[in-house]
């Protein structure tokens, strides 16, 4: 039996969508309603396409209205808005944005993928404000362009350090922009704790990028030329980017009297439907759940919308299909760094007041002998009763990634913290070390696990100075001439089993290095000695 | 108690294992043979250091004699080689390479981690042939290094097409000698199977390297300079590298009567003892499970070494340990190619009679509008029942190894090929797509499984055309000018849908395109349609 099946957004899921549903039957009709001028177009390569990086337009559009109409015989109405729902009915209103005309058409089922957009605050000024724009459209991306290429503008404001903003940030920056970010937070990129995005910081000033913490826009002055600042300071403008964060397009379902969430999702069950069976909703538009909590979550990234559109379409078939929540797993590169993250971080991990333990390590991404090789920073997160891994961030310039992906297969494998050692990782000088940064976190991990090492952590140590507590810097002297720990004991590690007797055995030792190894190492032999060592995670 | 034990080898196995037993225990003695001047020196490295890719000798050496020795409280004896073990008395008889001195030492517990040497066949004129070199060791490197520097070489031979050849391979190019390599089998680099080992062929062609197939080596002649193959064809050789398989050392425990494999390596249990518990085994020297099939196997890598080097440490301090077996993940760059695989391949199926469905896809190793992305080719192998995943295979420019790690996790996560789907893995245009190559690997064996696409392989298409079937080329007209399978009909894709009259229903028709996706969303119209249609893997 053939049905009428009308999809609603035309790009990530909605095209995915279409493109599955016809591969499973070639009997259906399919109807997809794009209210912009195109669909299927590469969201993700905006910022470089402004930044020059892709030079060719026409590669941002993966797929035309023509070409994808015919290649999978569907009806595709692009420039035409979906309006409204009537569920009684099964008709969808539809509105050409051109003409102005409205019409009906029935659906047997409705797939919403309309998308997120901007956080648009009506900030005061904000409608005089020639200079200012948001990006999600490849129109968006057409102005901001024409902008950059016409104007020649000298500095850029960015609000927001997400990973849009910082995007924008190194695309404008190879366009010759000086630019500012503004960020209300007090660090970049959110997925990352704050000591890791502090390691962003630095590779943005490094390229000349001006951060602006703790402070937002209050108003914007003089056609947005002048930006006023929460904080009462102005700063210039010749161009900014609005990019503080999407909503959900969730206004069709909310006439429809469709269930949305506390954060404005669109609610769905595991087979991504609405509480009418008929109308299924995916993508940026709904509120998924935290894959690790199960707790909801709002997650606009493009795996999630091309999984759960193809998802959508096999359970339209009648296939037992199940969505378990989105990891978050995430990756951008800003300048020559990686930045990639999965599952829950510890800012999440302690909102929730949950038990976790967190380790950090800076291996190289390759052997160190073979050139080409940097560090990676790689903090791994895990339940300590359990093993069972909460989370991973990575930065670092080369391998980043991969190690990011590996610790989200192995999540999605149920493998506790102790496996990560056990995987069998592809080793040769110029890819990795014998012992792989991903199996280096498993032992890491393991040895708090085990009990066999106690650590503490970097945000502890102001207050254990305080408390007088010893601390003891194992590393060369010739290394602590460029910075310290005030009052920490220099024992190099080399020297430690000879001066074991300047320490006491009747109260907690703290040790730390540079990057946690030697640190552990001089721990282990304090322990075995009968000292109480604890190590400084990450060095 | 404080135990007395000794390793025998002090390189990735041994070395492991002392440092691992130290960070245990400060009590036992530990102490390591080495027979040669260096320990815990870079294997992996050292073809790049004939290269000059590695340009400073001593990063070579990972860890001194001396260095090692204060840092884990070690006694280390290199130059230092055992000849001997008497299981009763549990003694050890050690000889002094540069005096030739022996004494004894006895033991608590014995590792062996002696490795395994290059196979070095009795051929004819051997002795006599001054350029001749093996590679194992640093006092190998320095030799074959000192020949390209001093004899300048125009012209190498490498017998075998192994990783160690083929990297030999790539930094003798580098160095300005011409390479030739002579493979007894029809095929470079054996974990891989002939199809995607032939994208490997065109790479070392196109830097000047020449193969030579099916023919080994049947006498040298000349002190070497002349090369007489079995073929009976004479190659001139100005250096040549014999590398064609290593074999287990496993001298000291044959003649202590510990039980070997019928390949020469050492047997062990589950938590790596030999039939006499005191004594260990571990590395290049044992016998392992393969880790998919459980049966016997020879894996000489590095990843394996190390591991069972924590293992044993960890297992000599009461931890139950158990090593589950190894499955072979290995990487090499080959000039700018990545070679990556783990798990079984189908030469190993087909032999082993399992049952197995292959398939093979070539997805860019990120979004393909981004610069610098280059096409994978990825080959999955599972089985049609279970949907375990067997093995895989990747060979191209970027991503490769990446994609081999995600998939050598997944398999430890007992993870399914219908699960690869649902991997949720990092995207960003310059990392991925937002369905990852190894999410698309997973897709397409999905559809196989299911039973959705039937699809067929490049090896029976011979037989096809004798038996005069109907193969359908549904490229572009264009595409065929460089070469199409002779009496294919073409109608590219677009067409299909008009022209379906012009093929039976009655009978198989054969789909194929450029890399199997095109075929496949054909195969998909044409079933939908009533026919019996088939797509090639891999296209
Ligand atoms: C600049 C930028 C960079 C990004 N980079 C990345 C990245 O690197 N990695 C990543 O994972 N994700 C990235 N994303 C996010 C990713 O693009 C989205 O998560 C994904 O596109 C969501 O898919 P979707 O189908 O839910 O919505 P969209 O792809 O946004 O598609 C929704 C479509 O629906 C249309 N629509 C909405 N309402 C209606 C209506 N009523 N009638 C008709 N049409 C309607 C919209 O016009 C829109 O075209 C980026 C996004 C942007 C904007
Ligand atoms: C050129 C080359 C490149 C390689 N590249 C890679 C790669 O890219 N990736 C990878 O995974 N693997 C690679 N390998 C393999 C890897 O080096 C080995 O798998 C690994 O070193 C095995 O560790 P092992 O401890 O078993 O043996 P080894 O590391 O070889 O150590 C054994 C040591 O024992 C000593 N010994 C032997 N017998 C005695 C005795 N009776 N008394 C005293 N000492 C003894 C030997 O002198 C030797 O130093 C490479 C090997 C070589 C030679
Ligand atoms: C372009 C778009 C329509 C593609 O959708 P799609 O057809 O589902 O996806 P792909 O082109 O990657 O093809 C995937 C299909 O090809 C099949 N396939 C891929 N390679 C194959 C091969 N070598 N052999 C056989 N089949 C193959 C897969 O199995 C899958 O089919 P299935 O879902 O029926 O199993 C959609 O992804 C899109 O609009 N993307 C742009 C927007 C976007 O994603 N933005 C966010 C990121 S910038
Ligand atoms: C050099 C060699 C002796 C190192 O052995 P090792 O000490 O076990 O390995 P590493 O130096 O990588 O250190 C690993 C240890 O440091 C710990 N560690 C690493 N980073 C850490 C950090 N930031 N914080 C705390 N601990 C850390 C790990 O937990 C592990 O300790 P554990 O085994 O007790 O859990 C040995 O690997 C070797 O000889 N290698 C060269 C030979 C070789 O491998 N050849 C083949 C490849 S070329």
């Amino acid at each position: 039996m053939s049905k009428k099946i009308i999809i609603v957004g035309g790009v990530a899921g909605g095209a995915t969508a279409a493109a599955r549903l016809r591969r499973l039957s070639e009997e259906n009709e399919i109807i997809m309603i794009e209210k912009g001028p195109y669909i299927s177009f590469a969201n993700c390569g905006l910022p470089y396409y402004i930044g020059e990086m892709i030079t060719d337009r026409d590669r941002l559009l993966v797929q035309t209205v023509e070409g994808m109409s015919k290649k999978f015989n569907l009806d595709i109405r692009n420039l035409s808005e979906a309006i409204k729902i009537d569920r009684e009915k099964q008709t969808l209103s539809i509105r050409k944005v051109d003409t102005g005309e409205m019409y009906e058409e029935t659906y047997d089922t409705l797939i919403l993928s309309p998308g997120a957009k901007p956080l648009v605050p009506p900030f005061k000024g904000l409608q005089e404000a020639e200079n200012l724009f948001t990006l999600r459209t490849v129109p968006d991306t057409d102005k901001i362009k024409a902008w950059v290429d016409e104007k020649a503008p000298e500095h850029a404001v960015i609000i927001g350090g997400g990973f849009i903003g910082l995007e924008m940030a190194e695309n404008l920056v190879h366009r010759g922009v000086q630019v500012t970010i503004v960020e209300l937070g007090n660090q970049v990129m959110a997925p990352l704790d704050y000591e890791m995005a502090s390691i962003v910081n630095k590779e943005l000033k490094k390229h000349g990028v001006n951060l602006i913490f703790n402070d937002g826009v209050q108003a914007f002055e003089d056609q947005g030329n002048k930006i006023l600042l929460q904080s009462g300071r102005f700063i210039d403008s010749d161009l900014t980017i609005l990019s503080i964060g999407v909503q959900p397009e969730n206004d069709l379902a909310k006439k429809a009297n469709l269930e949305i969430g506390s954060r404005g999702g669109i609610l769905v069950n595991e087979q991504l439907q609405t509480k009418d069976e008929n109308i299924y909703a995916i993508g940026d538009a709904i509120e998924v759940k935290d894959y690790i909590q199960q707790t909801p979550a709002m997650i606009p990234l493009a795996w999630p919308a091309n999984r759960q559109g193809r998802l959508v379409a096999d359970h339209i078939h009648g296939q037992p299909v199940s969505y378990s929540g989105t990891l978050g797993t995430s990756v951008a590169k800003i300048f020559d760094l990686t930045v990639a993250t999965t599952g829950n971080n510890e800012k999440l991990l302690k909102a929730l007041q949950k038990d976790y333990e967190a380790i950090h390590i800076h291996p190289a991404s390759n052997a160190s002998y073979y050139p080409g090789g940097s560090p990676i920073s790689l903090k791994l997160l895990f339940d300590p009763n359990t093993g069972r891994i909460l989370g991973a961030q990575g930065v670092g310039i080369k391998g980043v990634e991969k190690r990011i992906d590996v610790i989200a297969t192995a999540i999605k494998g149920d493998l506790k913290v102790t496996d990560l050692a056990d995987l069998e990782l592809a080793y040769a000088p110029p890819y990795s070390s014998a012992k792989d940064p991903v199996n280096m976190a498993g032992y890491v991990a393991s040895n708090v696990m085990d009990g066999e090492v106690s650590v503490f952590h970097y945000h502890e140590i102001a207050d254990l100075l305080a408390k007088g507590e010893i601390i003891v810097d194992v590393r060369e002297p010739k290394e602590r001439e460029n910075g310290a720990i005030e009052g920490s004991i220099n024992i190099p590690l080399g020297e430690l089993r000879d001066r074991l007797n300047e320490l006491p055995k009747d109260r907690p030792v703290y040790v730390h290095c540079q990057v946690g190894l030697r640190g552990y190492l001089a721990t282990t032999i304090l322990t075995h000695n009968g000292y109480q060592a604890k190590n400084l995670s990450g060095g």
